[in-house]
């Protein structure tokens, strides 16, 4: 499983702020969990916020004993729906949403989108991935290039150049962006990359594609017209 | 210019509709117009009825006699805003925008956007391209391909992409899909192209894409995981 997400929220766009939008949560061997979160961050902040502290002081329902990660969402929806009620005045929403990942013991693993309403939904084969918040610029590519079949790190990679195409085209999504690749089955989480801003990498990258969809761009089938003008029977109106 | 539109409209999943949302006015060797249309349709249907009964009635103010494609925004901005408020009840809008582009003898060519509110905008050097509805997903290939020194069949097959994308990722835009060049200072449309839902050009140059973006993606310079997880100083809740 690979997990993708900027860190950048705002509150209007001269209330700009970097805030990671990734969290972790695990026992080595044991259990691992990755959330993603978007939307309002004061949702998102205390909803976090209880997850730590039911962890911390090992509730009854808690991460680290949850047997699922269904439940996991239930759980994750739950506390979001009650940060979210708290706050509502007057029908002001301030939703968020999440993707919760993982993989509890020899259970299979699981990645799940929860939604502001609490319910939840998870991956197919056909459609092997799950997108929050600003996520129409970066679909296109997704839909493309993913597949179950490809290898990690180039969904990785491919995570990343949906990301840059998002950055590109909004300014409310932002550098830092964190990456973080969970290999089924290991109970552990050994590839992790934070790109700064100014990450070599992150420019080399974007640079890369640039010049690759440039080039494939020309190599398209060249436009014919048949001007089917005259033969398609549209109205012109005027004096023609 | 070059202008490029789909020709589904829905009023839900399961009320789709066909109906051309490009529209052409003008007299030949003196002036010519090109109007898209998104958003509501009964808004946008009545705007246009109302622009060709302007021009059959010959009106104190119409395409055919305006003075310039700003004053031509103006015009139709008005017609879309009497269309919007007569239709408003109870706040619930029927909202609709434009792209108008066209030349009117030797004045600069020029295409503008008309948002619901009549108001409108046109392009600039760094952005030469305006879209209209379901936008998103279509607009990385422009930001990526676009610049003003393209040729225009270039241009046109970027907008093809681009509808591509957004055909690809959305459900409610579907062919035909509608493509008309002006020449500027042609005062007369000459290539214009309809491209069913069982195009072969368009089923080729989807799949070339398709093909040309793998490729592509597989020449992007690997990922190297630097693995700095645990200089990231970022916490790890849990056990470990």
């Amino acid at each position: 499983m690979v997990f993708c997400s900027d860190s950048l929220t705002n509150a209007g766009i001269d209330q700009v702020s970097t805030y990671s939008k990734m969290f972790h949560f695990g026992i080595e061997g044991e259990r691992q969990f990755v959330i993603l979160t978007a939307g309002n961050l004061a949702t998102s902040q205390a909803t976090i916020a209880r997850v730590k502290i039911d962890i911390k002081q090992n509730a009854e329902v808690n991460l680290l004993n949850i047997g699922s990660i269904e439940e996991a969402a239930d759980y994750l929806g739950d506390l979001s729906r009650v940060q979210q009620e708290k706050r509502t005045i007057e029908g002001k929403k301030f939703e968020a949403s999440f993707i919760i990942g993982g993989q509890i013991g020899s259970a299979k693993h699981e990645i799940i989108l929860v939604y502001p309403e609490g319910n939840h939904i998870t991956t197919s084969m056909d459609t092997p991935y799950l997108q929050i918040g600003e996520s129409k610029y970066g679909k296109p590519i997704l839909d493309r290039i993913l597949t179950p079949a490809l290898d990690l790190d180039t969904c990785a990679l491919c995570a990343l150049v949906s990301m840059d195409s998002t950055l590109r085209s909004n300014l409310s999504v932002g550098p830092p962006i964190e990456t973080l690749v969970y290999k089924t089955g290991s109970l552990t989480v050994t590839n992790y990359h934070r790109f700064d801003g100014d990450s070599e990498f992150l420019r080399d990258l974007k640079k890369s594609w640039d010049q690759l969809l440039k080039n494939a761009f020309v190599q398209l089938p060249p436009l014919k017209w048949a001007t089917n003008w005259d033969k398609s029977g549209r109205e012109r109106s005027g004096a023609s």
